[in-house]
Protein backbone atom coordinates (compact mmCIF):
# COMPACT_ATOMS: atom_id res chain seq x y z
CA UNK A 1 0.00 0.00 0.00
CA UNK A 2 1.08 3.74 -0.59
CA UNK A 3 1.74 5.35 2.38
CA UNK A 4 0.87 9.12 2.67
CA UNK A 5 3.31 12.03 1.50
CA UNK A 6 5.18 13.94 4.39
CA UNK A 7 6.89 17.00 3.67
CA UNK A 8 9.86 18.48 5.78
CA UNK A 9 11.07 21.31 5.50
CA UNK A 10 14.39 22.56 7.36
CA UNK A 11 14.74 26.63 7.30
CA UNK A 12 18.04 28.67 8.99
CA UNK A 13 18.15 31.79 11.24
CA UNK A 14 18.46 33.46 8.15
CA UNK A 15 14.82 33.44 6.77
CA UNK A 16 13.23 33.16 10.11
CA UNK A 17 14.95 37.03 11.10
CA UNK A 18 13.99 38.40 8.13
CA UNK A 19 10.97 39.41 8.55
CA UNK A 20 10.04 40.01 5.11
CA UNK A 21 11.61 36.41 4.02
CA UNK A 22 9.82 34.76 6.94
CA UNK A 23 6.72 35.98 5.25
CA UNK A 24 6.49 34.83 1.82
CA UNK A 25 7.88 31.07 2.82
CA UNK A 26 5.98 31.06 5.31
CA UNK A 27 2.88 31.78 2.63
CA UNK A 28 3.86 29.62 0.18
CA UNK A 29 4.52 26.67 3.19
CA UNK A 30 1.30 27.29 3.59
CA UNK A 31 -0.06 26.70 0.09
CA UNK A 32 1.51 23.44 0.17
CA UNK A 33 -1.38 20.72 0.39
CA UNK A 34 0.32 17.26 2.03
CA UNK A 35 1.67 16.47 5.74
CA UNK A 36 4.18 18.66 6.15
CA UNK A 37 6.60 19.67 9.29
CA UNK A 38 8.82 22.77 9.35
CA UNK A 39 12.20 22.93 11.42
CA UNK A 40 13.46 26.25 12.35
CA UNK A 41 16.55 27.76 13.66
CA UNK A 42 17.21 31.05 14.61
CA UNK A 43 21.34 31.16 15.61
CA UNK A 44 21.71 34.81 15.01
CA UNK A 45 19.21 36.50 17.51
CA UNK A 46 20.94 33.71 19.80
CA UNK A 47 24.09 35.25 19.04
CA UNK A 48 22.75 39.09 19.12
CA UNK A 49 20.95 38.62 22.33
CA UNK A 50 23.72 36.84 24.09
CA UNK A 51 25.88 39.75 23.07
CA UNK A 52 23.34 42.15 24.51
CA UNK A 53 23.28 40.45 27.47
CA UNK A 54 27.08 40.06 27.98
CA UNK A 55 27.28 36.54 27.55
CA UNK A 56 30.55 35.65 25.45
CA UNK A 57 29.28 33.62 21.90
CA UNK A 58 32.04 30.95 21.13
CA UNK A 59 31.32 28.57 18.28
CA UNK A 60 33.63 25.62 17.76
CA UNK A 61 33.57 23.89 14.13
CA UNK A 62 30.26 26.00 13.37
CA UNK A 63 28.93 24.67 16.29
CA UNK A 64 27.70 27.05 18.95
CA UNK A 65 29.18 26.44 22.75
CA UNK A 66 26.41 26.24 25.32
CA UNK A 67 26.64 26.82 28.68
CA UNK A 68 23.96 27.29 30.93
CA UNK A 69 23.56 31.00 30.49
CA UNK A 70 23.91 30.74 26.84
CA UNK A 71 21.21 27.61 26.95
CA UNK A 72 18.54 30.38 28.68
CA UNK A 73 19.32 32.91 25.53
CA UNK A 74 18.80 29.56 23.56
CA UNK A 75 15.00 29.09 25.10
CA UNK A 76 14.44 32.45 24.95
CA UNK A 77 15.14 33.03 20.95
CA UNK A 78 14.02 30.00 19.37
CA UNK A 79 11.14 28.55 21.80
CA UNK A 80 10.13 31.77 22.32
CA UNK A 81 10.75 34.60 19.94
CA UNK A 82 11.23 32.37 16.82
CA UNK A 83 9.35 29.64 17.57
CA UNK A 84 5.77 31.91 17.98
CA UNK A 85 6.83 34.59 15.69
CA UNK A 86 6.44 31.29 12.74
CA UNK A 87 3.39 29.55 14.32
CA UNK A 88 1.34 32.98 14.85
CA UNK A 89 2.43 34.01 11.33
CA UNK A 90 1.45 30.57 10.12
CA UNK A 91 -2.18 30.75 11.60
CA UNK A 92 -2.62 34.15 10.23
CA UNK A 93 -1.75 32.29 6.36
CA UNK A 94 -4.65 29.67 7.63
CA UNK A 95 -2.04 27.07 8.19
CA UNK A 96 -2.87 25.50 11.63
CA UNK A 97 0.77 25.06 13.08
CA UNK A 98 1.60 24.11 16.57
CA UNK A 99 4.99 24.83 18.17
CA UNK A 100 7.00 22.07 19.52
CA UNK A 101 10.72 21.96 21.02
CA UNK A 102 11.82 18.13 21.77
CA UNK A 103 10.12 18.16 25.00
CA UNK A 104 6.99 18.64 24.14
CA UNK A 105 4.76 15.62 23.61
CA UNK A 106 8.59 14.06 24.12
CA UNK A 107 8.60 13.67 20.69
CA UNK A 108 12.65 14.25 20.54
CA UNK A 109 14.94 12.39 22.91
CA UNK A 110 18.64 13.27 23.01
CA UNK A 111 21.72 12.64 25.07
CA UNK A 112 23.85 15.35 26.30
CA UNK A 113 26.74 15.67 24.10
CA UNK A 114 29.71 13.84 25.68
CA UNK A 115 33.02 15.93 25.57
CA UNK A 116 35.35 14.99 22.93
CA UNK A 117 38.93 15.59 22.13
CA UNK A 118 38.96 18.62 24.87
CA UNK A 119 36.35 20.14 23.36
CA UNK A 120 32.55 20.40 25.91
CA UNK A 121 30.15 21.72 23.90
CA UNK A 122 27.77 22.27 27.07
CA UNK A 123 24.36 21.74 27.70
CA UNK A 124 24.18 20.39 23.04
CA UNK A 125 22.22 17.22 22.99
CA UNK A 126 22.68 14.38 20.42
CA UNK A 127 19.38 12.94 18.89
CA UNK A 128 18.78 9.88 20.45
CA UNK A 129 14.91 9.22 19.86
CA UNK A 130 12.00 10.25 18.04
CA UNK A 131 8.69 9.36 18.92
CA UNK A 132 7.05 9.09 15.36
CA UNK A 133 3.71 8.13 17.01
CA UNK A 134 3.03 11.12 18.70
CA UNK A 135 4.31 13.36 15.81
CA UNK A 136 1.58 11.46 13.74
CA UNK A 137 -0.92 12.09 15.50
CA UNK A 138 -0.82 15.77 15.65
CA UNK A 139 -0.66 15.30 11.86
CA UNK A 140 -3.89 13.14 12.29
CA UNK A 141 -5.44 16.40 14.08
CA UNK A 142 -4.76 18.33 10.90
CA UNK A 143 -2.01 20.10 13.05
CA UNK A 144 1.14 21.18 11.39
CA UNK A 145 4.20 20.62 13.48
CA UNK A 146 6.75 23.56 13.82
CA UNK A 147 9.87 22.28 15.64
CA UNK A 148 12.58 24.97 17.13
CA UNK A 149 16.05 23.48 17.21
CA UNK A 150 15.61 22.34 21.17
CA UNK A 151 15.50 18.91 22.59
CA UNK A 152 15.51 17.33 25.77
CA UNK A 153 16.93 14.40 27.55
CA UNK A 154 14.24 13.51 29.70
CA UNK A 155 15.66 14.07 32.84
CA UNK A 156 14.28 17.61 33.10
CA UNK A 157 17.02 18.89 30.79
CA UNK A 158 16.48 20.99 27.65
CA UNK A 159 19.55 20.72 25.46
CA UNK A 160 20.64 22.74 22.83
CA UNK A 161 20.55 20.57 18.95
CA UNK A 162 21.15 21.52 15.33
CA UNK A 163 18.16 21.98 13.04
CA UNK A 164 19.74 20.21 10.16
CA UNK A 165 20.52 17.57 12.46
CA UNK A 166 16.72 17.49 13.63
CA UNK A 167 15.60 17.98 10.58
CA UNK A 168 16.88 14.39 9.01
CA UNK A 169 16.18 12.46 12.48
CA UNK A 170 12.68 13.45 11.80
CA UNK A 171 12.38 12.78 8.68
CA UNK A 172 14.23 9.69 9.51
CA UNK A 173 12.33 8.80 12.05
CA UNK A 174 8.52 9.45 10.22
CA UNK A 175 10.08 7.37 7.13
CA UNK A 176 8.29 3.98 8.38
CA UNK A 177 4.81 5.59 8.44
CA UNK A 178 5.29 8.11 5.29
CA UNK A 179 6.75 8.58 2.09
CA UNK A 180 9.23 11.28 3.65
CA UNK A 181 10.83 14.37 1.38
CA UNK A 182 13.01 16.66 3.04
CA UNK A 183 13.86 19.86 1.70
CA UNK A 184 16.80 21.65 3.31
CA UNK A 185 16.42 25.32 2.28
CA UNK A 186 18.85 27.89 2.48
CA UNK A 187 20.36 30.92 0.43
CA UNK A 188 22.04 29.19 -2.79
CA UNK A 189 19.82 27.90 -5.33
CA UNK A 190 20.76 24.56 -5.21
CA UNK A 191 24.15 22.37 -5.16
CA UNK A 192 26.04 24.46 -7.73
CA UNK A 193 28.51 23.11 -10.59
CA UNK A 194 30.04 26.44 -10.22
CA UNK A 195 29.88 28.23 -6.83
CA UNK A 196 30.01 32.08 -8.74
CA UNK A 197 27.19 31.21 -10.98
CA UNK A 198 23.90 30.81 -9.09
CA UNK A 199 22.46 29.56 -11.74
CA UNK A 200 24.42 26.56 -12.68
CA UNK A 201 21.78 24.25 -9.99
CA UNK A 202 22.64 20.58 -10.61
CA UNK A 203 19.15 19.49 -10.96
CA UNK A 204 19.78 15.95 -9.29
CA UNK A 205 22.44 14.09 -7.77
CA UNK A 206 22.62 9.62 -7.82
CA UNK A 207 25.28 7.85 -5.96
CA UNK A 208 27.27 7.43 -9.11
CA UNK A 209 26.99 10.98 -10.35
CA UNK A 210 28.15 12.29 -6.88
CA UNK A 211 31.10 10.71 -6.66
CA UNK A 212 31.91 11.57 -10.70
CA UNK A 213 31.08 15.36 -9.43
CA UNK A 214 33.45 14.97 -6.13
CA UNK A 215 36.10 13.25 -8.81
CA UNK A 216 35.81 16.00 -10.77
CA UNK A 217 36.01 18.52 -7.80
CA UNK A 218 33.79 20.48 -8.57
CA UNK A 219 31.49 19.87 -5.37
CA UNK A 220 32.78 22.65 -3.09
CA UNK A 221 33.88 20.76 0.07
CA UNK A 222 30.85 23.00 2.67
CA UNK A 223 28.67 20.99 0.74
CA UNK A 224 30.05 17.51 1.28
CA UNK A 225 29.20 17.05 4.49
CA UNK A 226 25.34 17.91 3.63
CA UNK A 227 25.09 15.62 0.56
CA UNK A 228 26.90 12.72 2.82
CA UNK A 229 24.20 13.43 5.44
CA UNK A 230 21.43 13.36 2.80
CA UNK A 231 22.48 9.87 1.53
CA UNK A 232 22.69 8.65 4.90
CA UNK A 233 19.06 9.89 5.66
CA UNK A 234 18.32 8.02 2.32
CA UNK A 235 19.52 4.75 3.27
CA UNK A 236 17.21 5.28 6.40
CA UNK A 237 14.01 5.43 4.18
CA UNK A 238 13.89 8.77 3.57
CA UNK A 239 12.58 9.09 -0.48
CA UNK A 240 14.46 12.10 -1.73
CA UNK A 241 16.41 15.09 -0.66
CA UNK A 242 16.14 18.65 -1.72
CA UNK A 243 18.60 21.35 -1.33
CA UNK A 244 16.89 24.66 -2.40
CA UNK A 245 16.46 27.93 -1.92
CA UNK A 246 14.26 29.21 0.29
CA UNK A 247 13.12 31.70 -1.69
CA UNK A 248 12.23 29.60 -4.33
CA UNK A 249 9.51 28.35 -2.04
CA UNK A 250 6.51 29.92 -3.66
CA UNK A 251 7.92 27.42 -6.74
CA UNK A 252 7.82 24.62 -5.20
CA UNK A 253 4.29 25.71 -3.47
CA UNK A 254 3.16 26.16 -7.23
CA UNK A 255 3.81 22.83 -8.28
CA UNK A 256 7.37 23.31 -10.29
CA UNK A 257 8.95 20.37 -11.50
CA UNK A 258 12.57 21.15 -11.09
CA UNK A 259 13.27 23.04 -8.16
CA UNK A 260 17.04 22.94 -6.25
CA UNK A 261 18.90 20.03 -6.56
CA UNK A 262 17.29 16.62 -5.31
CA UNK A 263 19.21 14.44 -3.99
CA UNK A 264 18.08 10.36 -4.62
CA UNK A 265 19.02 6.68 -4.42
CA UNK B 1 -24.14 10.85 30.98
CA UNK B 2 -21.40 11.66 33.31
CA UNK B 3 -18.86 14.25 32.07
CA UNK B 4 -15.16 12.77 32.22
CA UNK B 5 -13.45 15.09 35.38
CA UNK B 6 -10.76 17.80 34.04
CA UNK B 7 -8.60 19.48 36.37
CA UNK B 8 -7.21 22.63 35.14
CA UNK B 9 -4.59 24.51 37.31
CA UNK B 10 -2.90 28.06 37.49
CA UNK B 11 0.19 28.91 39.16
CA UNK B 12 2.01 32.03 38.64
CA UNK B 13 5.64 33.61 38.70
CA UNK B 14 6.26 33.14 42.26
CA UNK B 15 6.06 29.19 41.66
CA UNK B 16 7.61 28.94 38.45
CA UNK B 17 10.32 31.06 39.36
CA UNK B 18 11.77 29.09 42.28
CA UNK B 19 13.01 25.82 41.20
CA UNK B 20 12.54 24.23 44.10
CA UNK B 21 9.27 24.95 44.82
CA UNK B 22 8.70 24.47 41.03
CA UNK B 23 9.59 20.82 41.05
CA UNK B 24 7.49 20.16 43.94
CA UNK B 25 4.89 21.27 42.72
CA UNK B 26 5.04 19.70 39.47
CA UNK B 27 6.21 16.31 41.12
CA UNK B 28 2.75 16.44 42.59
CA UNK B 29 1.15 17.62 39.49
CA UNK B 30 1.87 15.04 37.83
CA UNK B 31 0.72 12.28 40.05
CA UNK B 32 -2.82 13.30 39.75
CA UNK B 33 -4.81 10.87 37.45
CA UNK B 34 -7.45 12.75 35.94
CA UNK B 35 -7.48 14.96 32.90
CA UNK B 36 -5.60 17.95 33.30
CA UNK B 37 -4.07 21.21 32.52
CA UNK B 38 -1.85 23.73 33.44
CA UNK B 39 -1.61 27.49 32.98
CA UNK B 40 1.27 29.16 33.92
CA UNK B 41 2.69 32.96 34.33
CA UNK B 42 6.19 33.99 34.72
CA UNK B 43 6.13 38.41 35.47
CA UNK B 44 8.56 38.96 37.53
CA UNK B 45 11.35 37.03 35.13
CA UNK B 46 9.49 39.45 32.13
CA UNK B 47 10.12 42.25 34.71
CA UNK B 48 13.81 41.23 35.41
CA UNK B 49 14.74 40.61 31.74
CA UNK B 50 13.34 43.74 30.67
CA UNK B 51 15.17 45.76 32.94
CA UNK B 52 18.11 43.79 32.19
CA UNK B 53 17.74 44.59 28.48
CA UNK B 54 17.29 48.64 29.55
CA UNK B 55 13.22 48.47 28.75
CA UNK B 56 11.36 50.31 31.40
CA UNK B 57 8.34 48.31 32.99
CA UNK B 58 5.07 49.90 33.07
CA UNK B 59 2.11 48.31 35.11
CA UNK B 60 -1.11 49.74 35.44
CA UNK B 61 -3.60 48.62 37.92
CA UNK B 62 -1.19 45.57 38.17
CA UNK B 63 -1.55 44.75 34.75
CA UNK B 64 2.04 44.94 31.78
CA UNK B 65 1.94 47.68 29.40
CA UNK B 66 3.54 45.75 26.88
CA UNK B 67 4.70 47.64 24.31
CA UNK B 68 6.30 45.84 21.01
CA UNK B 69 9.64 45.70 23.09
CA UNK B 70 8.23 44.16 26.52
CA UNK B 71 6.06 41.65 24.06
CA UNK B 72 9.31 40.52 22.65
CA UNK B 73 10.45 39.95 26.13
CA UNK B 74 7.27 38.04 27.21
CA UNK B 75 7.61 35.90 24.32
CA UNK B 76 11.24 35.14 25.44
CA UNK B 77 10.40 34.79 29.14
CA UNK B 78 7.06 32.74 29.31
CA UNK B 79 6.60 31.35 25.98
CA UNK B 80 10.46 30.70 25.66
CA UNK B 81 12.11 29.88 29.49
CA UNK B 82 9.16 29.51 31.53
CA UNK B 83 7.21 27.10 29.53
CA UNK B 84 10.56 25.02 28.11
CA UNK B 85 11.45 24.50 32.00
CA UNK B 86 7.86 23.77 33.35
CA UNK B 87 7.43 21.14 30.24
CA UNK B 88 10.70 19.55 30.30
CA UNK B 89 10.03 18.79 34.51
CA UNK B 90 7.33 17.52 33.42
CA UNK B 91 8.30 15.08 31.12
CA UNK B 92 10.88 13.99 33.83
CA UNK B 93 8.25 13.24 36.24
CA UNK B 94 6.69 11.10 33.62
CA UNK B 95 3.63 13.55 32.71
CA UNK B 96 3.67 13.78 28.57
CA UNK B 97 3.10 17.76 28.48
CA UNK B 98 3.40 19.52 25.57
CA UNK B 99 3.35 23.42 26.06
CA UNK B 100 0.99 25.90 23.98
CA UNK B 101 0.40 29.22 23.67
CA UNK B 102 -3.18 30.57 22.08
CA UNK B 103 -1.33 30.63 18.71
CA UNK B 104 -0.40 27.01 18.87
CA UNK B 105 -3.22 24.98 17.29
CA UNK B 106 -4.85 27.98 17.04
CA UNK B 107 -6.48 27.09 20.64
CA UNK B 108 -7.09 30.29 22.01
CA UNK B 109 -7.54 33.54 19.78
CA UNK B 110 -7.56 37.28 21.41
CA UNK B 111 -8.27 41.22 20.65
CA UNK B 112 -5.63 43.67 21.26
CA UNK B 113 -7.67 45.60 24.16
CA UNK B 114 -8.90 48.76 22.75
CA UNK B 115 -7.68 52.09 23.97
CA UNK B 116 -9.69 53.06 27.05
CA UNK B 117 -10.10 56.21 29.46
CA UNK B 118 -6.71 56.87 28.25
CA UNK B 119 -4.83 53.49 28.91
CA UNK B 120 -3.40 52.11 25.84
CA UNK B 121 -2.34 48.69 27.36
CA UNK B 122 -0.48 48.28 24.10
CA UNK B 123 -0.10 43.97 23.10
CA UNK B 124 -2.24 42.48 25.13
CA UNK B 125 -5.19 40.68 24.22
CA UNK B 126 -8.52 40.11 25.80
CA UNK B 127 -9.72 36.41 25.05
CA UNK B 128 -12.51 35.81 22.59
CA UNK B 129 -12.63 32.21 21.52
CA UNK B 130 -11.10 29.32 22.91
CA UNK B 131 -11.18 26.29 20.72
CA UNK B 132 -12.27 23.27 23.32
CA UNK B 133 -12.09 20.78 20.14
CA UNK B 134 -8.80 20.99 19.50
CA UNK B 135 -7.55 21.14 23.31
CA UNK B 136 -9.55 17.99 23.80
CA UNK B 137 -7.96 16.10 21.39
CA UNK B 138 -5.04 16.56 22.64
CA UNK B 139 -6.00 15.29 25.76
CA UNK B 140 -6.98 12.42 24.02
CA UNK B 141 -3.57 11.96 23.32
CA UNK B 142 -2.80 11.65 27.02
CA UNK B 143 -0.92 14.67 26.27
CA UNK B 144 -1.05 17.55 28.81
CA UNK B 145 -1.28 20.89 28.13
CA UNK B 146 0.50 23.66 29.66
CA UNK B 147 -0.29 27.31 28.55
CA UNK B 148 2.23 30.11 28.92
CA UNK B 149 0.15 33.28 29.36
CA UNK B 150 0.02 34.40 25.60
CA UNK B 151 -2.47 34.87 23.01
CA UNK B 152 -3.01 35.51 19.77
CA UNK B 153 -5.37 37.73 17.23
CA UNK B 154 -5.43 35.21 14.29
CA UNK B 155 -3.54 37.79 12.35
CA UNK B 156 -0.26 37.16 12.81
CA UNK B 157 0.09 39.28 16.46
CA UNK B 158 1.45 38.09 19.38
CA UNK B 159 -0.08 39.08 22.65
CA UNK B 160 0.44 39.01 26.34
CA UNK B 161 -2.45 37.96 28.41
CA UNK B 162 -3.51 37.63 32.15
CA UNK B 163 -2.90 33.79 33.09
CA UNK B 164 -5.93 34.05 35.42
CA UNK B 165 -8.28 35.06 32.73
CA UNK B 166 -6.68 32.28 30.58
CA UNK B 167 -7.47 29.74 33.20
CA UNK B 168 -11.18 30.50 33.81
CA UNK B 169 -11.56 31.36 29.87
CA UNK B 170 -9.99 27.49 29.29
CA UNK B 171 -12.40 26.64 32.05
CA UNK B 172 -15.04 27.82 30.84
CA UNK B 173 -14.18 26.83 27.36
CA UNK B 174 -14.06 23.11 28.30
CA UNK B 175 -17.33 22.72 30.40
CA UNK B 176 -19.32 21.43 28.22
CA UNK B 177 -17.15 18.86 27.28
CA UNK B 178 -15.87 17.81 31.10
CA UNK B 179 -16.60 18.56 34.74
CA UNK B 180 -14.03 21.35 34.80
CA UNK B 181 -12.81 22.08 38.45
CA UNK B 182 -10.61 24.91 38.47
CA UNK B 183 -7.95 25.44 40.73
CA UNK B 184 -5.62 28.56 41.24
CA UNK B 185 -2.84 28.04 43.19
CA UNK B 186 -1.10 30.76 44.55
CA UNK B 187 0.86 31.55 47.96
CA UNK B 188 -1.92 31.87 50.78
CA UNK B 189 -3.76 28.84 52.09
CA UNK B 190 -6.81 29.75 50.72
CA UNK B 191 -9.73 32.78 51.36
CA UNK B 192 -9.03 33.66 54.75
CA UNK B 193 -11.40 34.93 57.72
CA UNK B 194 -8.44 36.60 59.36
CA UNK B 195 -5.47 38.16 56.67
CA UNK B 196 -2.90 37.67 59.49
CA UNK B 197 -3.69 33.71 60.31
CA UNK B 198 -3.06 31.66 57.91
CA UNK B 199 -4.73 29.08 59.15
CA UNK B 200 -7.74 30.69 58.90
CA UNK B 201 -9.14 29.08 55.96
CA UNK B 202 -12.72 29.73 54.98
CA UNK B 203 -13.20 25.52 53.53
CA UNK B 204 -16.45 26.76 51.40
CA UNK B 205 -17.91 29.73 50.36
CA UNK B 206 -21.72 29.75 48.23
CA UNK B 207 -23.14 32.60 47.05
CA UNK B 208 -24.98 33.19 50.32
CA UNK B 209 -22.12 32.54 52.17
CA UNK B 210 -20.42 34.84 50.11
CA UNK B 211 -23.15 37.53 50.38
CA UNK B 212 -22.57 37.30 54.42
CA UNK B 213 -18.85 37.19 54.55
CA UNK B 214 -18.71 40.32 52.67
CA UNK B 215 -21.24 42.03 54.43
CA UNK B 216 -20.17 41.33 57.74
CA UNK B 217 -16.08 42.74 56.04
CA UNK B 218 -14.28 39.45 56.56
CA UNK B 219 -13.23 38.82 52.96
CA UNK B 220 -9.96 41.58 52.17
CA UNK B 221 -10.58 43.66 49.02
CA UNK B 222 -7.59 42.28 47.06
CA UNK B 223 -9.98 38.64 47.14
CA UNK B 224 -13.28 40.44 46.21
CA UNK B 225 -12.40 40.01 42.44
CA UNK B 226 -11.12 36.55 42.39
CA UNK B 227 -14.18 35.50 43.98
CA UNK B 228 -16.50 37.16 41.68
CA UNK B 229 -14.31 35.95 38.85
CA UNK B 230 -15.08 32.33 40.70
CA UNK B 231 -18.88 32.78 40.53
CA UNK B 232 -18.93 33.82 36.99
CA UNK B 233 -17.00 31.01 35.74
CA UNK B 234 -19.30 28.72 38.07
CA UNK B 235 -22.41 30.61 36.14
CA UNK B 236 -20.73 29.50 33.08
CA UNK B 237 -20.83 25.58 33.81
CA UNK B 238 -18.00 25.22 35.46
CA UNK B 239 -18.43 22.40 38.60
CA UNK B 240 -16.03 24.13 40.69
CA UNK B 241 -12.92 26.89 41.89
CA UNK B 242 -10.38 26.48 44.54
CA UNK B 243 -8.39 28.90 45.56
CA UNK B 244 -5.74 27.04 47.48
CA UNK B 245 -1.74 27.56 48.60
CA UNK B 246 0.87 25.58 45.36
CA UNK B 247 2.70 24.38 48.40
CA UNK B 248 -0.54 22.45 48.86
CA UNK B 249 -0.59 20.39 45.87
CA UNK B 250 0.92 16.98 47.43
CA UNK B 251 -1.85 16.95 49.74
CA UNK B 252 -4.59 17.54 46.64
CA UNK B 253 -2.86 14.40 44.74
CA UNK B 254 -2.70 12.79 47.67
CA UNK B 255 -6.53 12.80 47.66
CA UNK B 256 -7.27 15.05 50.74
CA UNK B 257 -10.71 15.54 51.51
CA UNK B 258 -10.13 19.63 52.63
CA UNK B 259 -7.89 21.68 50.85
CA UNK B 260 -7.79 25.61 50.45
CA UNK B 261 -11.36 27.18 49.60
CA UNK B 262 -14.12 25.42 47.47
CA UNK B 263 -15.68 27.66 45.69
CA UNK B 264 -19.13 26.14 44.32
CA UNK B 265 -23.20 27.34 43.68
Amino acid sequence: MDKPILRIFKIGGKVVEDERQLLAFLKSFSDIHENKILIHGGGKWVSEMSQRLGIEVTMVEGRRVTDAQTLEVVKMMLAGVANKNVVSKLQACGCNAIGLTGADGNSIKSEKRPIKNGIDYGFVGDVKEIDATIIKQLISLSLVPVFAAMTHDGHGQMLNTNADTIASSVAVGMASGFDVELNYCFELNGVLEDIDDPESVIPDIDPVKYNDLKARGIINSGMIPKIDNAFEALKSGVKAVRIMNSKDMDKLANGALQVGTVIQN
